[in-house]
């Protein structure tokens, strides 16, 4: 059996990176529809499933699809996921507009795949939850996990292809001693690193603070796992890395918990220091895997604690892998 | 009165901004004397104090100096110290070679001057220790600090101003599309982060997260506080930052938090969300002040709980200015 698929927001960075894992997969393509915005319409977009005309993503005719990936932005989602779900095709939507729905799961395929149940329309997490979900879960069933604490190094993939730009002139006109600027990001993000990423709650942490809180309990089904999150947006390309302590129920050692990620699906166990070997955005760049090192007994928290460090691609499983990896799942 | 100064290792990052700190915080110098290798000796070194020519370190006679700044490394630092002290000259270290003996006070002059007494020998705590360490004491002596988690966002500055220097160019290298290398980091460095900062230990921590580790609990004279730490180099080029979470005895709340460090010496508060001000490397470049922002309740710890964000020029408070600072005590 093979799918009509169609890629809402074709030409954005994680629409582009889901017809390429798409093809990587073997995804059964039976035909593949890009649409973006009416400015793209009508533009022939080269792809490894040969040339495709985009189309406008705001004409788009659902019942001629079976899976649909939303890719575009949460308002665009909101108001489009209904009309594609009752035509009958599956939205894997990757924005956060339906996140926080009780009714639509939210899905880590490795943890949670059963979730989807008879939905039409499942959310793809945001990618800071869904980059360290596998590691944490892995070591919760085994160990449960009572505490959680985070602080991010975010690329500036996170902010689409314009932000991964912006890195890139702004760097340039830094080291060619012109006037830095900025646009995508608050403030100038060359040699820099930002403690704000998406906007200010009323309790002081950021959205993307808090999504990591909200997304990890939805999709472990542990609504009151104790969770803190610190993001800081660093100048790096599209590898958000995670400095992660946990407190655990049970008593933990390193060398169990390694043995135990060595063998977990959707991780690369890099954590041979003797030998220089830990996670890094330069060697997580484009890998599907989730790269997990640096593991030790937290001094804080003892012999129930860990700390590690992850780095894992964020436009691959954090958004596109991860995306298409629910669609092999319907 | 004034004091004949020498500083060794006058040529390097730290060695330079010394002359610098010395010369704006108007340090009675009576006479200034530079010395480095016997590669830089008799070189010219322009400084505010006038054209000096540089003399060879291991030569010097400690008996023509009041007060000598030891910056060339720990290795030398251990060979000369004593010559230098029992001539009857300060030396104020700014190596790790004598913070952890017993006998030698390790000092943050705003937390534990009187810790000098009557040392001819005074070590200068690590960069990252000393960049956080004024907050954190600032808020352990209103709440009773027990639990120090943090996540370090370090600049190449820390490796020097060969490290600044690699930096540059195998930015320039990548965004020219040219091989990126590395000589001074374990790993290349141009739009990288690296867990990976000294040596690592038997524990799997590595020494500068031990470092933190250590010198704090000696600065506060709290052999048995609860501190872990994961050091990152990022590409940035001389503030460090620091995720800090803690835990504390009394219940505190952010608000308080503020007030009470907006009041203190060698803190810049840095915290309006609403008008996106918070602590980053390009504001804290070159300041005295360490800046501190993002100040909120921790969601893991709750009403024991406070999480928030550093930012102090390493160089500056991370090493020259607090040796000067330790120097004015004398």
């Amino acid at each position: 059996m093979s799918y009509k698929v169609g890629i809402m927001g074709a030409t954005g960075a994680v629409g582009r990176e889901i017809i390429e894992v798409l093809h990587d997969r073997n995804f059964p393509v039976e035909k593949l529809r890009l649409f973006a915005s009416v400015r793209s319409a009508g533009k022939v977009m080269e792809t490894p499933f040969g040339e495709i005309t985009i189309e406008n993503a705001d004409e788009a005719d659902y019942s001629e699809m079976d899976i649909a990936f939303f890719a575009i932005s949460g308002g665009w989602s909101q108001e489009n996921a209904e009309k594609a779900t009752s035509a009958g095709c599956y939205v894997i939507d990757n924005s956060s507009a339906f996140r926080y729905d009780d009714n639509v799961p939210l899905v880590v395929p490795e943890i949670n795949a059963n979730a989807i149940g008879d939905s039409k329309l499942i959310a793809n997490p945001n990618c800071t939850t869904a980059i360290a979900a596998i590691p944490l879960y892995t070591l919760h069933k085994e160990y449960g996990v009572k505490k959680v604490i985070i602080s991010t190094y975010q690329a500036t993939s996170g902010a689409g292809a314009a932000g991964m730009s912006e890195l890139t002139e702004e760097t340039r006109n830094y080291l060619e001693g012109k006037e830095v600027g900025n646009k995508v990001f608050a403030y100038p993000i060359a040699f820099n690193a930002i403690p704000h990423i998406d906007s200010f709650q009323e309790n002081d942490y950021t959205r993307e603070e808090m999504k990591v809180v909200w997304e990890t309990r939805k999709i472990f089904s542990e609504p009151d796992m104790s969770i803190s999150c610190t993001c800081v947006r660093i100048p790096t390309m599209r590898v958000h890395a995670e400095s992660i302590v946990i407190e655990t129920e049970k008593p933990v050692n390193p060398a169990d918990a390694k043995k135990l990620l060595s063998s977990v699906e959707g991780v690369e166990l890099k954590d041979d220091i003797a030998n220089n070997v830990y996670p890094m955005p330069i060697t997580a760049t484009k890998k599907y895997d989730v790269e997990v090192g640096r593991i030790r007994q937290n001094l804080v928290f003892g012999d129930h604690g860990l700390e590690f460090f992850v780095c894992g691609d964020q436009i691959l499983k954090g958004a596109a892998l991860n995306a298409v990896q629910i669609a092999e799942k319907l």
